[in-house]
């Protein structure tokens, strides 16, 4: 244990393993919940740095950070993929029984730090993002649905800001300068004019130096009062946690009452609000209210960019967002403590869990694993390059999940469809496929080691995979990818006890020194970010942009983002930016289609086809599967 | 005490009140706030009947009612108020002063049950709702902003249900009979094919007996994947906890992936949502599930009613609100507990707090002063035809709150505008305008005695009323009206002290024998039982039906909806229809100009006019005041 660690005593929850290995939810269901209390005392947090919600989940004060300040941090360690099929390749489960493989069978004291799953695609096609088998998160319940009510939050921050938006426009339209100065300035009692907090940032925006309002000139009134948002120019959509296809695009503004001002708009599923990538990379609350407040939301009929400052929403937001900065606190199916905290989107955001979460949990514990969104060319990318550049956080470790199924699709097996039933080449030994897909996990290995981090191969074991694939992969990680180490996990069928020896590869992999390093520097012009990115981890040949993107990346040059880092919004179905390319693809140049600032969170995300930001659900949708039963228990949850 | 109450000590929390009297937001940070597991366990709540939210809020498990169902239920006190003005007269400050009074003063055993308010005038112009000065509910940030999640919950499971409609529509045009039958009951192993809990009752609803539905004739199958939902007559919409005018009236699926399949539609605030409703209306868990399940989203092409339960939706609509269902438990400046629970609007809804939480407390509590929405007219005449009738409970005492402001301006004075100052006739004498007025009171007065139930006026003194217009009041209530008593309350600047009075009267008028009756049976026809509240709580003359409102009672009464409440959608702001009527209207007619049904909650609701079910942002909305201060706590909120 380093020095200066909180005390704390874990005490492992004993797993009652059954065979043949029930579905998800009847184990999670199933199983021994300590108190969330004692989960807290466990790992060394004090009894008024939580907040209990019910007696399972506890949210964590910040001010912890203030009392650990000077306890040295945990190893830290980023859980990524291969490029994976549709079905996933069990990142999540890898990640939870790493973590109780540390906890319950090496004594090492470790936090898991996932992001929040979204209710969206657990009523639609996905089911839940707890992990799987005898490696998951606990209650499974609470997780799916509304946790401690962070994603809701994001909600309502959303589209509070969305409202103001069409609201000020409806309202700057219909009010002459005089009427707007003195609803928005009223007169208070000694004739002085009210200010607001975000009053004196605009003025000095506008470079006006008076702290009389009623000293303000004709043209200065005006400037302070109308935006003027040319509604073309709009980014800011609304938001919804639910699977709604219908409202991807639509009219708003139908209604006598708003006079014909009707405007095109869209949702976003809430996992793609700014607010959320906010939340996940901010490092404190100051932070947050200064990020939330930069955010912007279109241009000013003069080009200038609209902010929710200029709004004066920035306060509320953040109002809106004080409980959700606090990362909530679970457990594993083995007692260990578990971070859930923010659920950005992994294409057109970071797909990280927050900064807070990996921080507080690196003081508190000897190994903070978390897990980074889609394959290493994703999540694992931002991880490093967006995530650790705003915290300042070193990695120790990279574990790479690979499955025998990915790569024999990679080698060229039959599509597979979430779904459909899987091509028989997938549960029987075919080492030939599995060879010539090999290249894709080596591609993986060699990204991540671009960054000095030390890669272990955590194979994903699925009880159709034969000795010798298993043993081809691990072979091949570790001889040809230049591995640390490459290790067989059982950890869905067996829990924490599956994982035993991926955790002691990567206790031994996480006391290398660490060489860590960003992939390219924050100073120099956008397009040359993009294709460091694109050669470096896609194995692109280079890089080609719309005019309109040229224009866009000049203007954002100018606006003051061309120093901030790049989130690609790509496919994760590829290394490429066409889904259909498996394996290793070669000789293809990314096409940038558009691109898009998150001034706030902080990047400028260049999109690389059509990313889909709200999806539907299926003809037939999980939610049709749930009930409650006699005991008042969710059943068909998934 | 009443006998078999669980034990339990209240202690009152000294008030430290200052002068002038400090803004709502300072007296709610300034306050003592006991840790809410005492405030739990002064009532008599077990430690494991609580599910803790933070310090300072916890849900209640339904369980408690099981444990107490032997014990007889305390006095039920109700809470209404005369025709408001557009500013309120203070009701949920004399909701919570009153139980300051008996329990910090009286010694009683007392729980207030109020609404969770909405964010969205939170966020606009009429700022929180946990009452005012001395006699709030705290910590009022909470109140005011998610609580505990509750209306997140509603939200969520209205939109969920939102977009399974359209989706189902989307996907029974785009698939021939037999791709939907294999999709939505796929074949599992053994050949059987997959059965939802909801499909049993789908079957029977089609009259089709077989269980095995491979044995299903083609027609059969059409008829059990075919909802055939007609897109005209979707009454249900989606909902969102934010004032967006922009929202209103919206048209959907424009986006090419809808390929063409338009429609229009638009969002409600989350308060005027059914499922809200059915919240409030709930008695158990398993009466949810019953409610959600039979909630009406429009008809088939045919006619046939379409429920949640056809879209195979009504369980996962209860794990949505799983948690929402247990009432939040918090506390009065005073230390007394408080019940918040659901928060149905008081126009197209009934308007009243959760059956559930009245009923935990009723066993708790020797008194419950529970609050209802609007005036007498409006929540009370819903809080005894609809709430008691689902609950069973007798009321005992109706508290009806009136102001010298509002019985002006019913007395001619000036037109009242939120936001706008006031006329000088307000803060000045003037009892002739008074005694005009008056009519009001003694019609509100009438209305609530036709219950069977005393009624104790209490008038909401401001600093600017004269002796001689309170004295007006409290002898025109007694001697004209029929009060059981009248009393000056002044519970704003003094908390319980300012209530001691109302308190006793309250206390007195309690001993009474309750002879509570409804005011009209459920088996009369629609129109009749329209027409004796337009009649005896109105005063009106008379009803008339549009043509398509006596067609709409008719296909009702063929639905099945005949023998259901009615939960009158009228303004608040007149005994009468039209909101400039004030006084006690004479002469005039109600035009029915539409009718819906709330099947899941259980009412019929007939609109009097247009109703605001999407509330706007003003120009300077509250929420430009809302910041974090140095100490992290949230300033501005009103």
């Amino acid at each position: 244990m380093i020095e200066n660690r909180p005390a704390g005593k874990f005490e492992p929850t004993i797993l009652n393993r059954k065979t043949p290995i029930p579905s998800d939810i009847e184990i999670a269901q199933d199983a021994e919940l300590k108190p969330i209390t004692q989960v807290a005392r466990g790992i060394g947090i004090l009894p008024d740095e939580i907040e209990l919600y019910g007696q399972n989940m506890a949210k964590v004060r910040l001010k912890i950070l203030k009392r650990l300040e000077n306890v040295p941090n945990g190893k830290y360690v980023d859980v990524t993929a291969i490029t994976p099929t549709p079905l996933g390749e069990g990142k999540t489960t890898t990640t939870v029984g790493l973590s109780q493989a540390l906890g319950a069978y090496l004594d090492k004291r470790v936090i898991t730090c996932i992001r929040q799953p979204s209710q969206g695609p657990t009523f639609g096609i996905k089911g839940g993002a707890a992990g799987g088998g005898y490696s998951q998160v606990i209650p499974m319940e609470d997780l799916n649905l509304h946790l401690t009510g962070d994603i809701h939050a994001v909600t309502a921050a959303n589209n509070l800001l969305a409202s103001a938006i069409d609201t000020r426009i409806f309202h700057e339209n219909t009010q002459s300068d005089e009427a707007l100065f003195r609803r928005l300035y009223p007169v208070e009692e000694s004739d002085v004019r009210k200010i607001m907090p975000s009053t004196w940032k605009r003025l000095d925006k506008l470079g006006i130096n008076k702290k009389d309002l009623n000293q303000l000139t004709l043209e200065e009134r005006r400037k302070l009062v109308r935006l003027d948002i040319d509604p073309t120019t709009i980014t800011w959509k609304r938001c919804m946690d639910t699977n709604d296809r219908f409202l991807r695009e639509i009219t708003i503004g139908k209604a006598d009452t708003e006079k014909g001002m009707e405007q095109k708009t869209g949702f976003y599923i809430t996992a793609a609000s700014e607010i959320m990538a906010v939340l996940a990379l901010t490092t404190d609350l100051a932070d947050m209210r200064t990020r939330l407040g930069r955010m912007v939301i279109g241009l000013s009929k003069s080009g200038e960019a609209i902010t929710a400052e200029d709004l004066g929403a920035g306060g509320a937001l953040t109002a809106l967002m004080l409980n959700a900065i606090k990362p909530t606190l679970m457990q594993t199916l083995e007692g260990t403590p578990v971070f859930v905290h923010a659920g950005p989107f992994a294409n057109i955001a970071h797909g990280n869990s927050s900064i807070l979460a990996d921080k507080i949990g690196l003081k508190l514990a000897d190994y903070v694993v978390t897990e980074s969104g889609f394959g290493s060319d994703m999540g694992m990318e931002k991880f490093f390059d967006i995530k650790c550049r705003y915290s300042g956080l070193k990695p120790d470790v990279v574990v790479m999940v690979a499955t025998v199924r990915a790569l024999k699709m990679h080698g060229g097996g039959p599509t597979v469809t979430a779904g459909k039933p899987l091509d028989e080449v997938y549960s029987h030994e075919n080492l030939d496929l599995l060879d010539k897909g090999m290249v894709n996990l080596l591609h993986h290995i060699k990204s991540a080691k671009k960054f000095g981090i030390p890669v272990i191969v955590a194979v994903n074991r699925f009880s159709t995979d034969s000795p010798a694939e298993l043993e081809m992969v691990r072979h091949a990680a570790i001889e040809e990818g230049g591995a640390e180490d490459a290790v067989i996990c059982r950890n869905f069928e067996l829990g924490g006890e599956g994982a035993v020896d991926l955790a002691e590869a990567v206790v031994k992999a996480a006391e290398k020194p660490s060489t860590f390093k960003y992939l390219y520097p924050l100073d120099i012009p956008i397009k040359q970010k993009i294709e460091i990115i694109a050669k470096e981890i896609y194995g692109a040949d280079g890089v080609d942009y719309s005019p309109l993107v040229e224009e866009r990346i000049e203007e954002y040059t100018k606006l003051g983002y061309g120093n901030l880092p790049i989130c690609m919004a790509k496919t994760h179905l590829s290394l490429s930016h066409d889904p259909s390319l498996k394996g290793e693809p070669k000789g293809f140049r990314i096409p940038v289609h558009d691109i898009q600032a998150s001034v706030g969170a902080g990047f400028v995300y260049p999109l690389l086809g059509e990313m889909a930001v709200m999806p539907g659900l299926p003809t037939r949708p999980a939610f049709m599967d749930i009930e409650i039963d006699d005991t008042d228990k969710i059943i068909g949850l998934m």
